[in-house]
């Protein structure tokens, strides 16, 4: 198991949460009606789902504490999660499903899953071994549920897990030690998480509340500890049955700009429209201390980029006066027609962004102000 | 003079840009045409201002790195430049001005009129003798340019500088010693500030480019170093000669909610409206670790909020949940006809913010993502 790096308060209070949302029964699956009242986050924008709310509180994942613990790279888990939803998005539109974070995959679940398989552990799908010879594959897992609504209830009518599988495993030898690395190449990733969406498909089935929905599971394969973007999903399977009937494939792949020297870019065109922004914006206020940005591709396109750019502490008007230029420059040199978002980030925190969805004309922005 | 608590590494590069923006030569105010290629920052939005930009880099302030030593509170040095730029916005609108961070008042002069008066220092502001007897008052200064098109090139035609004088003056007895503190009453920080609104003005005068144009001067009064809101302006005078004319007094105050018991509020409506949002959203996501409000009030009338909410680290679905109900919730019980808007934050950044405009019945959201 990887080490702790996030402060273990949050992963506790994560599961205390969970505990929380459990002693108010759950919301949907069951036949009984509680006197509970359930409400929802409200109007769907921008393609989002509405989500659960019990008792005027938010129902928080179950397993999601176990997965803060798993993750070194921060990245992984927040691409992890959202690359879940975009699966999901596919399967349960939006306009008519209500998600709800995982509530069927338990803490204690989650915990013996990501583990080794052992006698103390039969449950582990992690291989037996010593840590030094056999790589751990499972990283992380999530659960995601779908709910329709009928009269006044909501009843599940789908769900969708995914499985983090290691690109590179991480061990040390002795308590405190070196790291040491193995690469793990893409065929095994892929037959690992197959074989490991087949047990648990079958597990998922074993519960009689999860008997005739259907269920989609996916599969991630995780980026390196040292990456600055997260890894990506790479094939899902939608199931009725207990036995996994295919496999689609996705293809996804996430790059960071500029790329390093020596490293296969994706698009060479994409690539200089971004340096001739990189370069007129730092000529503008010449001591940024980097402009980077994450790029998203779907099957060998560019769809979509985060920008960060990092500043050095400027008085409000430049921030406001660079903000508005960054408006003007990304606008004549940033590909067309997919999103963008731009954040300006300084010490002392997000001191503006910019943003433009894939159908809009023209970047919004927001300076971040104070009395 | 106060220590330094931001890196000095910042304020020194913020002095070589000033001097960089030195060299390209001054932009107006002059009568030789120079062969530097001039632009804007481009359409101005949201009543803000356009900028220059000068053979292609930003014009940056010269007294700016200054002001980055004197502040230990870093909402006086947001709240200043804000409120001056109000103030300004007041004299030269938006649509017929050009906004020019401060080009007149050298780095050294500012550093020199922030210093005590001395025989080396005749040019000091504050006045002579002991650090622990004698107040400094004068703490931050800044100066706006306003420029108008004129053909092909910029002409200045007015000028803003705001004086931040201390409500409360911190000192040492021994270095590395105790802080100590002296509170300055309001009457004796108006006093002070139109004297040296005075002194300030003759000496402008005193440059040949500075003569014709109009000069408002501006004063603030400083909030105390613990505050979670910076202070406020009280008076500004607009001035064509040599003398200041008359003073215009600004009924401005800024606080913090919730409003901390034994302390007196502004309005118990407005605290009741945002007490309720608090509970509201507390008891959605019950481990919320902190929501507050910096509340800005303009004679007397609440004119505008900013919302900052602290979270533990959440999943990505969570936080847009958790967003879509903030939306729901503030336009539930926030008061209504006044620009809000709500950050959330967690150890890892900005998480996601919403915000509203005074003429716009529903807040816009928008999640940090990453790939």
């Amino acid at each position: 198991m990887k080490k702790l790096k996030l402060i273990l308060a949050v992963a506790f209070s994560s599961l205390l949460l969970a505990a929380c949302g459990n002693l108010n029964g759950m919301l949907s699956g069951g036949s009984k009606s509680s006197s509970a009242t359930t409400q929802l986050t409200g109007q769907a924008n921008h393609g989002d789902y509405q989500s659960v709310i019990k008792n005027g509180r938010y129902l928080t994942s179950k397993s999601r504490g176990v997965n803060i613990q798993q993750n070194d790279n921060q990245f992984n888990l927040k691409s992890f999660e959202n690359g879940l939803l975009d699966v999901s998005k596919k399967q349960f539109p939006t306009n008519k499903y209500i998600f709800q974070e995982g509530q069927y995959i338990s803490t204690n679940e989650a915990y013996k899953w990501l583990g080794r398989k052992s006698k103390s552990n039969p449950q582990g799908l992690n291989p037996s071994g010593k840590d030094t010879k056999v790589p751990l594959y499972l990283q992380q897992l999530d659960e995601q549920d779908f709910l329709v609504q009928n009269g006044n209830s909501l009843k599940l009518k789908g769900m969708t897990v995914g499985l983090g599988i290691n690109s590179v495993y991480y061990y040390t030898k002795e308590k405190y030690g070196s790291t040491y690395q193995m690469n793990l190449n893409d065929e095994k990733i892929k037959q690992i998480g197959k074989a490991m969406a087949s047990q648990i498909l079958k597990r998922l089935r074993s519960n009689s509340k999860l008997k005739n929905i259907p269920i989609v599971i996916a599969l991630y394969k995780q980026a390196p500890d040292d990456s600055l973007v997260g890894g990506n999903f790479f094939a899902y399977s939608s199931n009725n049955g207990s036995n996994i009937n295919s496999w689609n494939s996705i293809n996804e792949k996430n790059y960071v700009f500029p790329i390093q020297s020596g490293s296969k870019g994706p698009n060479n065109n994409d690539q200089s429209e971004f340096t001739n922004f990189k370069n007129d914006v730092q000529s503008f206020f010449p001591n940024l201390n980097g402009v980077t940005a994450q790029a998203h591709y779907v099957d060998g396109s560019l769809s979509g980029m985060h920008i960060s750019i990092t500043t050095q502490f400027y008085s409000q008007t430049e921030i406001t006066s660079f903000t508005q230029y960054l408006k003007t420059a990304a606008q004549k040199y940033l590909p067309k027609n997919i999103p963008i978002d731009i954040s300006v980030n300084s010490s002392e925190g997000t001191e503006s962004f910019l943003s433009r969805s894939s159908s809009s004309n023209s970047f919004t922005y927001h300076v971040f102000n104070s009395y």
